[in-house]
């Protein structure tokens, strides 16, 4: 069989599935959810071992310190995962919630009822626990799930699905439910994206580039997660011990996040002075400054000038580009022209600003008087999240359960036709 | 300019419009509505002129009769054109409405509230109408359309859009809100689907060679509407004259309609008898049939023999697929394979079979006793509609207003920060 035949044959089986579990219960499911956490633990021996093959070859690949950590599974790690699973339970399922229902003059009754999505590709790169996150929350909300990991954690990988299929079949799994690609080439990337006859959404979780190649490829819809170039402005009216709170927990608490914050903008009039309280501590937390003349004027050696580049660039680090603005309107243009519609702050006590900023910027999350790092799914109460969607379409900031669900309408007559 | 280039104008242009569209209020939307209708009226004859052109070209092209006529504007089509418009003033803005609204134990509030999609490109063939149609519909849902209309059209679409244009902007309609491709080669429209950094979305309006085409090429959200492989299941229990006036409704009302019935199912225990009903009805509506072996067998020259292709074919004509089934589970098998997942009636007296069938079939829309014909927007009490949407993610089924927008988070803290 080709490798494309092979590929549409995990998809032909995956859209069976889909409908077996379309109409499973919550019940069953959260059953099947129990019985996969005891397996991931049962079998967590022969998740370790494969687990050390692919760090083997990873250390002999000379993989960065960082990226071998992503890699790396440890009894620890091993049961936060089960954990994670163990916490599905507890969600609300989605499927089957009416989201709307009424009648029409002609007696017609019409309902719109949430249902799966149908077949989820999920492609992703180095970290083992995509496979177990992503194929259950994908699970409980209904949906068959098709994993394309990378290479790096292919054995990794393997054993974790292996555990939730053989935990999960026992306890009522509906066959081919969760299905690893047993491929890890480019052109197994290529034969998913191109399979719209069976899978319905393509989400892809990785750096930028396996998300453009992913988007230029699909012939099907893809939910995206770009990265977050996320700012906090810093109002004339602010209160500075506010304002350097937030900003210092927006950059510094978890660099690494989408939702860290990269660019601090602050208004002209109070801009030396904030400097002057922010500066020490942004230098005592390590954070390198790339700002405008004003501040590499005032702070000689400590900030390097900032350059558009700087303005557009994900440090992802403890970096920070600043820019001293005029105006809140100068403030918006900034955002609109750098930022990725991710998550912008405005710390300041004049409400109408706020208004102005939250209602003009075109953002997943807007924020006035707190974090950039509360666009996150359990900061939301969702309880858990498969990403922070940087589309507009479908979903849009944390994904949740409901934003793994599509609907569909049910309408009862009693013989009415059109006229 | 290159031709890319020209169309990055276009996208640059009506992304700065769609900043001023997200803000402006409802009373200023519907009396730049208003002004748009009065312009189509008031430059009727420039429109009827172009009109005049473009039918001189197509019946020199040799256009058929029926292309001819979808093509063709006179003053009662132009006065229906007027009066669409007037009917999207009285439709209810969706954009700023409340989506959600909640609190968090840290004193966060979190509220969801509706936005426009951004800019949204149209693609689509012969009928000049859609100009106005979709240009008024994503206007009053805050979003930029950029059009691009196919060349058989493309005097009449240029007046359509000038006169929508010149009479909104003087009430109010920021410039480039609505703007027409100057251009109908193939090429431009690879530009527009690869042009992601300014279209949020694309909608093909037109056959499946086109919507093929913009799926893919295109690197943002598409939402299509594919063609509809509808379904009639006659079951066991089914009144007679409720399941012939159905079927006869579902297949003839309109039969070009993607909501028409293209295949008959009925259950076995019934189908001599249904048959012997239903076949007089469809041949004196002059239906070609095309069925199973026990049909051609009654009806020696009233029937061909149905083949698998007949099953998978959009006749959208008078023409109709029929097959006798053993069981629900095999109408349901059948919808499966040969379905378009867009509309299946079951005609039935057995509330649990028709429980099964609405739960168990993935399509947009399900009816229990009540024609195919009734999956639109103006039928579901949407008031309009931009499309059926044959697609999973963010629409599907009736598209009316709101489904042309998305959402966004605005959060209110009082210096919250994450721990």
């Amino acid at each position: 069989m080709s490798l494309r035949d092979q590929i549409h044959q995990l998809g032909r089986q995956a859209l069976e599935a889909s409908r077996a579990l379309a109409v499973l219960p919550a019940v069953s499911k959260n059953r099947i959810l129990s019985a996969m956490a005891d397996a991931l633990l049962a079998q967590g021996d022969a998740i370790l071992a494969a687990n050390a093959i692919d760090l083997a070859a990873g250390q002999a690949k000379g993989l960065s310190a960082a990226m071998l950590d992503r890699l790396m599974l440890n009894p620890t790690r091993l049961a936060a995962m089960a954990q994670g699973v163990r916490e599905v339970v507890d969600l609300p399922d989605p499927v089957g919630e009416s989201l709307a229902d009424w009648n029409r003059p002609n007696g017609l009754h019409i309902r719109k009822i949430r249902v799966p999505i149908g077949v989820i590709g999920i492609i992703y790169e180095s970290r083992p626990n995509v496979t177990s996150d992503a194929a259950v929350l994908c699970f409980k909300s209904g949906n068959a799930t098709i994993l394309r990991g990378g290479s790096e954690a292919f054995h990794s990988n393997t054993a974790i699905a292996a555990a939730l299929q053989s935990g999960g079949e026992p306890a009522g799994l509906p066959p081919h439910s969760i299905q690893l690609v047993p491929f890890t080439d480019r052109e197994s990337v290529q034969h998913l994206a191109e399979m719209n006859q069976y899978l319905d959404l393509i989400i892809p979780r990785g750096g930028k580039g396996l998300i453009e190649t992913v988007v230029r490829l699909a012939r099907m819809p893809v939910i995206k997660h770009y990265d977050g170039i996320c700012h906090v402005y810093v109002d004339a009216s602010a209160d500075f011990a506010m304002a350097s709170n937030i900003l210092l927990n927006s950059k510094v608490q978890k660099p690494s996040a989408c939702n860290a914050a990269e660019t601090l903008l602050v208004h002209q009039s109070i801009a030396p002075a904030f400097y002057a309280h922010i500066v020490p501590l942004l230098h005592a937390a390590r954070v390198a400054l790339h700002g405008g003349p004003d501040l590499t004027a005032a702070f000689p050696g400590e900030a390097t000038l900032a350059s558009a580049e700087h303005y557009q660039t994900e440090y992802l680090d403890l970096a920070l580009s600043i820019k001293t603005v005029a105006t809140l309107d100068e403030a918006i243009a900034h955002i609109r022209t750098y930022g990725s519609r991710h998550s912008e702050v405005i710390v300041t006590e004049d409400a109408g600003n706020a208004a102005r900023f939250l209602n003009e910027i075109d953002s997943s999350v807007l924020l006035w008087n707190a974090s950039t790092r509360f666009n996150d799914g359990g900061e939301f109460g969702f309880g858990c999240e498969i990403g922070i969607s940087t589309d507009k379409l479908h979903a849009r900031g944390p994904m949740g359960l409901p934003e793994l669900t599509s609907y569909k309408y049910q309408v009862t007559g009693t013989g009415q036709v059109r006229a």
